[in-house]
């Protein structure tokens, strides 16, 4: 299998040579692999698993939904409510679609903006999957995407969409524009309204890929917490909606969204219940819980534990990201020059899978991190911050974590 | 939701107007619709469900990867372990890699195969989904992919990608060829053994789409039951081999596929566990009770049930399609001059749903069509084509099948 697995962020040349590969079985943030138990207080299910792994409410819906038969040649209710039900968490947002892949729910997204100016230039800032329409550039924006020893992101993608994508600014020119996207957690309050108001006054498409971010802080949309006076015309959903069953929407206003009936976009598993059902007891729950509260405390805690314990050693972080999605940086400090980043980064998750915990630069909040289980990690963390700044270490088999890979 | 749901075949103005929309649950071959119960005789899931609906061992696969935890941050077994068995019901490739819908597995077979030969270039024979990359020139190949009143198929791709596709024929000039892709269901053996022997002098990855055909002749893919002298460079496989759960496999050698090394193809919903399980129960259960013998079988005598029906009532049908894809169309014929064949489509349809069928101008074969059920079906039949060319009938509401819509 080339790369081992179908995702980047599952690969073992990203991680701590001691980093588990396989799972065994997982449950609340606890996982088994090979026989051994760790808490996972770094991905949980790449981003998707907020509620924790296994939630029970989720696979007995999902658990009825096969009972009943998955997939037939009819259409299931279930598609229609899930779609009724995200239309209440954003109310601004009249059609929705759906998918089960991240990288297809955008290329529907921009299919429908290009379908609807009639135009192809597409302008954005972010991560926004594997799909030729945006990777056609990004050699130019994101180095960090590991291709392995030879590899460019870009190869094997028809040179002429290269001139179709490029990178917002506020002072882009937006004339000959298809669709601004964007990842609206990247940006402060005032870009996004001015990036909201350029896009209306020009009559461009604004498509917010919430794929990441979606059902961190809102439930219809981290961009809902950062700015409450403008809607793009499109938001689309993924990765945490589920619980770690494959769905993902395409949200937006009938102006965008109606050119749909223009253009052609049709699949077999985009109709399939399993993702719906899974979405809508998802979606049910964080609502009932106000699961979306305890994202943004166990974010912010772990944020403030990072610091503090950085604090004590005496070294140097960075830490940005949403508080659910929280991310730190090593930064170098002369008093350790003989070591960098990345060997800082690799030695920080080799000793805290020593101690069982799946953890790195990235944490992505889960309500499966309950107080127990925080308190041990927080434990945990000090005492590696004072290993690695105290002992001279270096990794294990020196396999170092390559720099600046983003889990996506 | 623009177009209703996620897919051109369950579209309701594609149906006869007593055909029912939505399913209540799904059993073997039985679908209980709106609290009536009916027996499809159609398409079986779009395709997905030869083993007939809710399997049990299929369902107990996914079941027992549930309770373990369906997603996690690591790798799961069986990723690993459905490459393998692919890999062993087609000894002639060598690597593999997944995906949860049709139209990103090709759009992953093209990329690698473009990643491969530095060109861009691809020609095809067949349908292989909504993305860009085939949709740019669809406008020439097929005017039955249904829009809408107002739309285009290919609205919303940029126009530079109409050059980079185009359809595939013998004495094709392949020198400046990415890749050459066809449906090989579509073929004879003589034609499929020369575009082997051509694309392999030229050097230009040949791609097998059996989205549709796989798994319905041959557990490695129907042209293996068409030409055993040639392999392709690539197969992908989809529909059925998950019998409804959302599942896909892109299997090459490695010629090709390690071009995969070369370029960027990664996301987090191909990796979930479900499909996985679901995909290696399904082909395990294949193989220990030969189904391919089985769908050939009830394919083929549903086609010489059509014949013969159509031959009591004097009607003219023409019947295409590997048996276990059978396909008929109404020929026009004088004595019924009043009526075109769109409406005696339709009219099928209907009279067949009023008998608690499932039915239409195509039979997709399943196991669950059992001898009692096969019985039932094929006086039905006889009854229907009686009526429909006997009575002075018009359809219901005058809603007309639109002509030549696949379903895709």
């Amino acid at each position: 299998m080339p790369g081992g697995n179908g995702l980047l962020s599952k690969r073992p040349e990203l991680k701590s040579a001691n980093y588990p590969q396989y799972a065994d079985r997982a449950h609340g943030c606890e996982i088994v692999a090979q026989n051994k138990k760790y808490l996972d207080f770094h991905l949980m299910g790449i981003g998707c698993c907020t509620l924790g792994y296994s939630d029970e409410d989720v696979d007995d819906a999902v658990r009825e939904c096969i009972r009943d038969g998955n997939m037939t040649s009819l259409n299931c209710y279930e598609e229609y409510e899930l779609a009724e039900l995200l239309l209440k968490t954003n109310p601004a947002m009249h059609m929705v679609r759906f998918s089960r892949l991240g990288c297809d729910a955008l290329s529907q997204a921009i299919r429908v903006a290009r379908a609807h100016t009639g135009k192809s230039k597409i302008l954005h800032w972010g991560y926004h999957g594997w799909h030729d329409w945006y990777m056609a550039g990004s050699c130019e924006f994101d180095a960090s995407l590991y291709m392995g020893p030879n590899g460019q992101p870009n190869a094997g993608i028809p040179k002429c969409l290269k001139k179709k994508i490029g990178q917002f600014e506020l002072d882009a020119d937006l004339s000959n524009v298809a669709a601004v996207i964007l990842e609206p957690a990247l940006f402060t309050t005032d870009f996004l309204n001015e990036a909201c108001q350029k896009t209306y006054d020009a009559d461009v498409p604004l498509i917010y890929d919430e794929i990441t971010s979606g059902f961190r802080t809102h439930l219809g949309g981290t961009y809902l917490d950062i700015t409450r006076n403008w809607d793009p015309d499109i938001v689309v959903y993924g990765k945490a909606m589920g619980n770690g069953y494959p769905i993902c929407a395409i949200v937006g206003n009938e102006h965008v969204m109606s050119a749909y009936n223009d253009t052609f976009v049709s699949s077999t598993f985009n109709t399939e219940r399993t993702g719906f059902c899974a979405a809508i007891a998802t979606i049910e729950k964080m609502q009932k819980n106000r699961v979306q509260d305890t994202l943004v405390r166990n974010g912010g805690a772990v944020k403030k534990l990072w610091k503090e314990a950085a604090k004590e050693c005496g070294l140097k972080l960075e830490i940005t990201g949403i508080d659910p999605l929280a991310t730190f940086e090593f930064i170098e400090d002369e008093r350790f020059d003989y070591i960098d980043k990345d060997v800082y980064a690799t030695l920080y998750q080799q000793e805290m899978v020593k101690k069982g915990f799946l953890a790195g630069s990235q944490y992505y909040a889960s309500v499966a991190h309950d107080f127990e289980k925080s308190v041990k990690f927080e434990l945990a963390v000090h005492e590696v911050f004072h290993d690695i700044t105290e002992k001279n270490m270096y990794p294990d088999n020196a396999h170092i974590i390559k720099r600046g890979v983003k889990h996506t």
